[in-house]
């Protein structure tokens, strides 16, 4: 083992640079127990672990454990677990539970859990009392790389994913590398579908990475895991500094995720992973991209190689037998990034740059088409 | 009548100096149905006005027509009336409406009518796909000097008042003091609270002309109701100017608020009117500074006689026959000033100057039960 080898096993920290709002992400073996961890985290009379049913047998007294010194009272919310319940409802679980218990302003909350738990317990840390702090204890490789940093929260809306929710920063991401050895090999793949993503919009070299990685990531070693959560923390880092609002070049971590949540939407939520909408929805985006001449079909190919050996589907599923195409259309219409009714697409416009654009109805209902049909 | 005199019914503006948060307050006789409110605003395909069964009759349309050549579609929500409906319900009728018209990022919302509606669009327009801009169009008295100005926006939780919200400030504030003439002389006295509030914490020199102006103001007056709107706007935007999210000094504006939303929640929301609730806290967290010996029973009895005056109940509610205080505390504790079940009191510490404190449970006791007795 050489000691670059070694290095990336110990505790890393990538910093989001956000001014005021600036966090650290820990990253690293045993990152949860460790009482450092915690240390320099907002102090208060009581503290409160929101999880789900899943995660909660798992590793929920060990945060309880951690944290006691810290905390007074230590509260916890478990909630159903799935993309299906993100919703108004399970929010307002957390809500009555932190008045039940009479927590005030100063109060901690610690989102422990996947995206879903992290993006719930985020928007009720902005919404409690108008604001209170909040820790991410990313227990899943998706929320390791991507939804855990970057303060973007929110729940759902049966007319769309992700519509009603706060840009609202946690004090810090522990991201433990040891819970990634229980995760469900679906969860895995759901993973490495935003890992992926990174390289096309950002860094090719970190493609070529995965590529030659790509079996010790689903063999889940521990080095190879390690580096691609530090890697694609570092590049959310660096876009999310430079626009924290999404008001410009934050929309290209969107890659592959307007077509992603019309499959999300259209499956009804929870029937595909996200991670594994955004890894059919970078190949169709993929797609779109060639459609547009910006890259040519070996990229598209390469791409698609890369998902599937991920574990990800590449084949989009049929939303509507009547019109698949008008249902997709009308899904992705309701996109966040859409204005005046105008669908805009991340494409890639050269190998490791991604941009926003809008393209002819006609030509993505041809991407749509090839990609319900593609083999 | 003096220049001086002449000038208050001109539309003037106070500003919000909020760096690129800040923002303009136009006061004026026909603000509303002016073209050259509007100016400057940002421009959309679409624009959404959010009112009530009360308020959309009268003015919904004159809005729709000044706002018609600014933006194509221009849609409208009307909200059941009353804080009895400040829910998660009427809430999720906004997001309801934004996403089946196919509102996008850019969509401006219109909160035209009181305290509520302006509370909940606010807080409606902070959430939809992570926040969109809004214009704050008050109809009521209390709306216009204080709920309108400072970007406070929530919904209420059975278990505490305003408790689930954000910080997030409007575009704009338009004040159409010709609107007052139509208002219910509940709502004017409910207004009337949260004006006579600016003068023992900030200002008593507008103290002196409240009581000097107090059968002007009741007589809906348009000199009078100029200058008060105008003189509670400049404080309101000199303290939220200083200290936006309250992490200190804003909290004074919550003056009588504290005892006031015990009143509001012990008694069902929308039984007393929130300025009403205010008054009669005010008088009661008088009573308290003078049990703290800060202030002078003379103090106690000015402020009580001027809320009494401006046609608001100085006696408390009982709110509960088994234990009275009991029930106050326990609704109090839940306030958001509280800090690990301790809670604190804005109080009068000087005539013109209010500071936060805690009390000895024994002392608010007693200023409970002798105001729910007072003649």
């Amino acid at each position: 083992m050489t000691s670059q080898q070694h290095s990336a096993l110990q505790t890393q920290q990538v910093d989001i640079d956000l001014g005021d709002r600036s966090y650290g992400i820990l990253i690293g073996s045993g990152v949860l127990d460790a009482q450092e961890s915690y240390a320099g985290l907002p102090r208060a009379a009581s503290a409160m672990i929101v999880t789900n049913t899943t995660v909660a047998p798992l590793y929920r007294d060990r945060l309880a454990e951690v944290l006691r010194p810290a905390y007074a009272s230590i509260h916890t919310v478990v909630l159903p677990d799935g993309e299906a319940y993100k919703t108004w409802e399970s929010l307002n679980l957390i809500f009555d539970a932190l008045l039940s218990h009479g927590c005030d302003r100063k109060t901690v909350l610690f989102a422990l859990g996947g995206g879903v738990v992290g993006d719930m317990t985020g928007f009720a840390a902005a919404s409690y009392m108008r604001g209170i702090p909040f820790v991410q204890v990313p227990t899943t490789l998706l929320a390791q790389v991507d939804s855990s940093v970057g303060g973007k929260t929110a729940i759902n809306h049966p007319l769309g994913k992700n519509m009603i929710g706060a840009f609202y920063q946690p004090q810090r991401v522990l991201c433990d590398l040891d819970v990634l050895k229980t995760l469900p090999d679906r969860e895995l793949s759901a993973g490495l579908a935003e890992i992926i993503k990174y390289g096309p919009i950002a860094d090719m070299g970190f493609l070529d990475w995965i590529e030659a990685s790509m079996d010790a990531l689903m063999a889940r070693e521990a080095q190879a895991l390690a580096f691609a959560v530090r890697r694609s923390c570092e590049i959310k880092a660096l876009v999310v500094g430079q626009d924290e609002r999404e008001s410009g070049m934050r929309a290209i971590l969107n890659f592959g995720h307007t077509f992603g949540h019309a499959i999300e939407a259209g499956m009804g939520y929870g029937a595909w992973l996200h991670g594994e909408a955004v890894g059919c929805g970078m190949v169709m985006a993929a797609r779109l991209s060639a459609a547009l001449d910006l890259v040519d079909a070996a990229f598209v190919e390469r791409l698609t190689r890369l998902v599937s050996r991920a574990g990800l589907p590449t084949v989009a599923p049929v939303l509507d037998k009547q019109d698949n195409v008008a249902r997709y259309l009308e899904l992705m219409r309701v996109d966040k990034k859409s204005e005046g009714g105008l669908i805009k697409f991340v494409v890639i416009d050269q190998p490791g740059h991604a941009t926003m654009r809008s393209a002819p109805d006609a030509l993505v209902a041809q991407v749509i088409e090839t990609s319900c049909q593609a083999a």
